[in-house]
């Protein structure tokens, strides 16, 4: 294990997140609010001393970074990045507990959105900016960014190939092209430019600056994390269905958004994960909106809640716009499938993806089809190219680890005495990174109930669901520090 | 498709299950329950006419037997058995409602043991037996009976393998001894044996021959009907001890017994399957009475109800001796982890199976080893044999496939607008083959609240689950269908 490397990424990890803490500095600072300047200050002290450390110890490193490093480094930057992230929640006595602050943190940046606070609406200024501003840093995934803006010197050797495969969502990550840095600066680019027009379109709503950046931030990386106590239940229909667009568009693969660019408009309609994607969401807002006719008056009011929730869920965002526990069981069986579904891969979204979903249903047709016709070679296909058995083979064993994960943790949460709905829809709301399940957990509840162990738990799912599970495993699996 | 082979074939099986009819005939005639006489004489009468008809049509048949017609076989001798199977429940008026006498059928030969009935008491004894005589019928499956029991001028060409291999639970079916119809006889004796040793143990704590024959039938084919409407809480520790012993022993691996007549024990000790079934089954009632001690007065009487029902579930039976909905969470989120994973393969049980949970946490161990040496060709094996990748990519389709059909049954059931507890795990104890599951379908209560789309969903997860998956599946296959 190359330690010296490792740390001296870590410490560059660390600047880029005190300059990050900046922004919320300045809100505090503008606003006045005391506990926030302090707290924001300090913990940019913290971080700034302790990068120095780390680099320091790092600084002569050389030799190689393998796919094992590479991971291991993924993942405890993630956990170093959230111990440290939690510092102003902690310091500025918003979150005093320290269980709780690394719970809201680890929330925010793998853009979970599930909460322990039951009044958002008493934080300062500049401790919500900080809490939606960790959804945009987590979205995109913030070492890409690091690698992005580095001098280029870590990227030989596959490096950056590496940590991308690791830290990006989904089953398979193409280059768009030939320069991996090209390729992620096109991808910030879209981030980027989608974010600002999200807030345009807010402002024009009639929300002001901060209100629209946040709401923003929690919709461009499909966190949920929102600055009101009640959601987005308060906002005008327009503000809705301006969110309910821009969740659509943030679940949908970057890369499509790419094709676009570059006119190649036929091959994105004919992408197959697209396809899948928005049928899933399609279908499942007709169903609910059959289902809930009766509860609101029109089918206006029907859609635009129906809509909001599946696309909200389906993307693993969580914002509501009303109780959606109250829905019948019809609807809310298709709200739970839809958090195991998730988004699409390659876009900010979490889940189990639409595209790892349209490989399984392929490879399940195709042991039926062998069994029909046992003499044929059959392959797997997906937008007309033939998929390769590897992918096939991983897309397996992460759906083997999924279940695994998903089912000890159940158990583990279930000490706690909580319902069975309450258990299960919390660990399906935090390994799944969306934020809100039913029951104690429900749309208008929070995590605060939990126990520890309980919250512990859930901070491992939602890490090992963003990070896309196997970094999480790598990292606590004896053979990665077992010696050679 | 050879359709007349098929007719000869079915008309092999709708004879045997008219003579299968006959003690329930004999118990009916000496209980003078005019009902029943009537319902298994006309039931007996219509099933032989239609095998006569059956038989008639298939007469002529000739060519061969493909995997293809092998799994068709399956899946319809088992729809067109449970149809004229519900004949007696409905013809002698126990069950006036075909949807429901068919659920019934269904439950009792997929060994599932879910009921639509409220007071199984008052059913005449016929009928009883019937119910509980469907489940050692469906316990080791009736279609290898019939091969075993035939000429053998259908084994050619390896139809009695395909069958076996369709019929049979588990990830592989091995061949004990060269020869398949020796194999079958082996495994035959032992379920007969074993049954009859149980009926012996019963009959010593006190029970009736009636009462400890059906009891016996429900513990072997782990199929749960009782004959009493609180299952097994009204016996005597003793009996509730004895059944525990032998749920345990039918949910083993039969071979596992083969083993120890030819007096290889060192390598059923060694055995990982089995390892880790009575791990799994030693672990869960440890903590399960760890969680539930207060509940009951003394250790033992603790020991007693969370081995019971450990055992109960984890072979897919289905018996109660308490009311376990009542238990706290934790106790309950390991009783549905117990449903999902099932019994051994080549057991009577149901469920995944622990042979499958085995070959998938090894095949996730070695992908998270193929990342860490990337270099070196990884193998999974089982008691040190190495496996073959077809078996492990059938596994892991496997996964898939029952993941699509118990979320998508789920979201059918919810429609029924019952809690989501009772919908999961509704789904589940059919689809695993137990029965009870939690709330409205818990220990204590039955499935007769459903509508008729629930049952019909449910009866097709029965079905699937017993005949894992893959037969049910090609029934319903436009490609198993179509021209050529």
């Amino acid at each position: 294990m190359n330690y010296r490397m490792m740390a001296r990424f870590v410490s560059k990890i660390l600047i880029v997140e005190a300059v990050f803490m900046l922004p919320a500095l300045l809100i505090s600072l503008f606003r006045e609010e005391e506990n926030s300047i302090f707290g924001f200050a300090a913990s940019m002290g913290i971080i700034i001393l302790l990068s120095a450390f780390t680099g320091f110890f790092g600084r002569k490193s050389t030799g190689s970074f393998f796919v094992k490093e590479g991971l291991v480094c993924v993942g405890l930057s993630w956990i170093v990045m959230s111990l440290l992230g939690c510092l102003p929640f902690l310091l500025s006595d918003a979150i005093p507990d320290f269980v709780d602050a690394f719970f809201e943190t680890v929330s925010g940046f793998t853009t979970t959105g599930a909460s322990i606070l039951s009044d958002i609406e008493s934080l300062p200024y500049g401790v919500l900016y900080w809490r939606s501003f960790t959804h945009w840093i987590g979205g995109m995934g913030v070492l890409v960014f690091v690698l992005a803006i580095s001098t280029g010197t870590d990227s030989r050797k596959g490096f950056t190939m590496h940590l991308l495969r690791a830290e990006s969502p989904g089953p398979s990550v193409g280059k768009l092209v030939p320069k991996m840095k090209t390729t992620t600066e096109i991808l910030y680019t879209i981030y980027v430019v989608l974010t600002v027009i999200d807030v345009i379109f807010l402002l024009i709503g009639g929300m002001s600056v901060f209100e629209a950046v946040c709401t923003a931030f929690g919709t461009a990386g499909t966190g949920g994390f929102g600055i009101k106590n009640d959601s987005l239940a308060g906002y005008s229909p327009y503000i809705q269905n301006v969110c309910t667009v821009f969740m659509l568009l943030f679940g949908v693969n970057f890369s499509c958004y790419y094709m676009l660019l570059i006119r190649q408009v036929k091959s994105v309609f004919k992408d197959e994960e697209l396809r899948l994607y928005l049928g899933i969401v399609a279908g499942s807002i007709l169903m609910i909106a059959w289902n809930i006719y009766g509860i609101y008056g029109s089918v206006g009011e029907t859609l635009r809640h129906a809509s909001f929730q599946v696309v909200s869920i389906m993307t693993t965002t969580g914002f509501a716009t009303t109780d959606f526990d109250l829905w019948p069981s019809f609807s809310k069986a298709i709200l739970f499938t839809l958090m195991l579904i998730g988004a699409s891969a390659g876009s900010t979204g979490g889940g189990f993806k639409c595209g790892r979903l349209l490989l399984l249903i392929k490879s399940v047709k195709r042991n039926v089809q062998q069994v029909l016709r046992p003499q044929k070679v059959q392959v797997v296909s997906v937008n007309k190219r033939m998929v390769d058995e590897k992918v096939l083979d991983n897309t397996n064993a992460y759906l083997a680890a999924y279940v695994l994960i998903m089912v000890a943790s159940f158990v583990l949460v279930s000490i706690d005495s909580f319902s069975f709905t309450t258990n299960l829809s919390a660990v399906a709301a935090c390994f799944n990174n969306i934020g809100p399940g039913f029951d104690v957990v429900g749309a208008t509840c929070n995590y605060g109930g939990f126990s520890n162990l309980s919250k512990l738990v859930l901070i491992v799912d939602m890490l090992a669901g963003r990070l896309e599970i196997f970094p999480i495993m790598i990292l606590f699996s004896k053979a990665t520090w077992g010696r050679k």
